[in-house]
């Protein structure tokens, strides 16, 4: 046992956690605020609480409002230059996993020069040392799915290579964040799913990495036992904030695992899904993928699926030993039939069959570090045959 | 459910861990080494070790090697003077509690005039703001008790007023520390034992605390888990280094407990006891207290008494559901049967039956806030009867 445990981010967690941030310390005296180019984040009136707090502290900001449910690199690109020419000194992202990253990546270009890809590692990436730091980032999370506020890492699409990759180091973490599950209320019952079953999936995944330990299992398992206990309930009534705010810790936790181990395969072939057909929410591409991805782990490690079985509630003692490790995928279905999410198909998305193995091929290329990290090691074939037994 | 979550130490874990220090950033370039008055440092090597590293990474250093089992603030003052004349620029506390927790305190009135107990809050420190920041700390434990590499508090006794305080603020958790556990290797059976029972009472202190979270809760369960499964083993063949690495890593997350809960008024009691008894270890003293004080709590809050049993691996199924909250104590006792501190006595180290209403108003005095954050708040009366049915 041997690693590494870093998590610098100050978390402001719980009901009503916004109005706080006027008690913090801000890290800059000039915020970029990024958020979605939707219009939630006016219509619900967050974005003017943010500004409001801002103002009391005498906190100038300019407002970048065009990110992309998946962002891309050339908004990135776009927006850290406005952060330079306008002097900003921090960057906010306000909103989900998209404003979040894209504020990540954006406080990584606002300081270094050339291309956001020349920093990436995977893929045509350069992997670059970012040499000049970061801009501090603040991170105010209005859903529960990505666990971005709570680790270093930001997803971004390099649109004419169709690459959607995940990158980051210790310099980006967020060194604030803020998760208040008031602001989660009116997110849609099909979105609510999509995001748990992604911080669901984030648990799983970090559960096992051939990484984990001890510490990121502790995440992990109480992640996956609060998602199991509270995402119906999310799913039927939005307005449980008792439900939301659980939902709301385990994507935290998710954050945590995702910090202290790491996603698998699963989300290299995801990436691949949406990188082709961005009109694919992540989560739902997780969720085709999942039954078929976690029946063919089952046996290869059969003491963790029992484990993971049990964090979801399943009682073991009226099944039988062989038929446990598979308990996991069954309570994995059920939970995915009462969030209504068993029956996503690939093909209402437009992904054909026979693009299965360039899929398989692209998520290998551009994310195959997460192939070497899964408890055994795919081969392209089974990757393959994986994403087919998925298909629907 | 509302609570800040903030742990910014970088943490290197695991055997051999002490090697990679020379591949990280340290925060200066020159060093304060605290290190205690007695002669293990010096005999296992361990300084040699670091001060070679430093050398290598062209860092100079100055060794303050006075500190006391029970550290004292004349020491601190006296320290912290040497770094201010020296112009170190970074505090390095190697060894046990004592000497990290020196450490914080150093790096607190190296940059801050006036007195330590100044800015102290509790009993007659005057609770002032610490306005200047610290110097940076770096931590490296090689003992497995206080969790001090891992959380914000430092522990110093006034010696004219006989006062055992426990302070600390955000910018007193270390920015890095080293656990290793082939550090540990030489520590005796009896410190490893007090240690390890150190450990556990900051993990099931904080578990009971009426501020505990989910977070704190995952950390102090997985904490008493491995203490419960290896503290035995560590104790009887203390070259184990398996079993050395699991309680350290109980160690730590015990530390990440006490950064995210906190603990209870066991902890102002046996504060008051080597207050006054300077002989007594910390974690001896606990353990003498531990007893009568759950004993106590188990009507309380007989579900986290439960819990905690079924974390200790005590199977339920076979005890009466009456009896459950109390299986804890009985793991408790049993677990110090088989670490071999189950005879421990406060006659042994000089504690009158007498006194014992005096400390036990030492300890509302100077850690009364403590008491604050039992799950049940405790009279003089009750805190007096609690060290009276601990007394042998």
């Amino acid at each position: 046992m041997n690693f590494n445990y870093y998590i610098p981010t100050k978390i402001l967690f719980g009901p009503g956690k916004l109005k706080e941030l006027t008690k913090e310390n801000l890290p800059g005296k000039k915020a970029l605020i990024v958020i979605s180019s939707g219009n939630s984040m006016k219509k619900y009136g967050y974005l003017d609480r943010l500004t409001g707090i801002l103002k009391s502290k005498n906190i100038n900001y300019v407002i970048f409002d065009k990110v992309l449910p998946n962002p891309i690199k050339s908004h990135v690109m776009e927006a850290a230059e406005i952060a330079k020419r306008e002097n900003c000194d921090f960057v906010i992202g306000l909103g989900g996993g998209s404003s979040i990253d894209s504020a990540k990546a954006i406080a990584v270009m606002a300081k270094n020069s050339g291309d956001y890809w020349d920093y990436v590692n995977g893929g045509t990436g350069r992997g670059l040392p970012v040499k000049n730091g970061v801009l501090p980032i603040v991170a105010i999370t209005t859903t529960a799915g990505t666990g971005t506020e709570a680790d270093p890492w930001m997803v971004i699409t390099k649109e004419d290579t169709n690459e959607k990759i995940g990158f980051g180091n210790e310099s980006t973490f967020p060194v604030l964040s803020v998760v208040d599950p008031e602001l989660m209320l009116s997110i849609p019952k099909h979105l609510t799913a999509y995001q748990g079953f992604d911080a669901l999936f984030h648990a799983t995944e970090g559960y096992i990495a051939n990484i984990a330990t001890p510490i990121s299992d502790a995440y992990a398992l109480k992640s996956i036992e609060l998602i199991s206990k509270y995402l119906p309930e999310c799913v039927k009534n939005g307005n449980n904030i008792e439900a939301r705010t659980y939902v709301a810790l385990a994507n935290t936790l998710s954050g945590f695992v995702e910090s202290t181990s790491s996603c698998t395969s699963e989300h290299s072939m995801e990436h691949a899904l949406s990188a082709y057909h961005p009109n694919l929410p992540h989560g739902a591409g997780l969720i085709m993928l999942s039954e078929s991805y976690y029946t063919f782990f089952a046996s290869k490690i059969p003491e963790k699926f029992i484990t993971m079985a049990k964090a979801m509630g399943v009682d073991m003692d009226f099944i039988d030993i062989d038929k446990r490790p598979m308990a996991f995928v069954k309570a994995l279905v059920k939970l995915q039939k009462d969030c209504d999410v068993d029956n996503l198909k690939m093909s209402d998305y437009g992904i054909n069959q026979e693009e299965i193995p360039h899929l398989a091929e692209n998520a290998h290329k551009t994310m195959g570090g997460l192939f070497e990290l899964d408890p055994y090691k795919l081969s392209l074939e089974e990757t393959v045959n994986i994403i087919k037994k998925a298909y629907k």
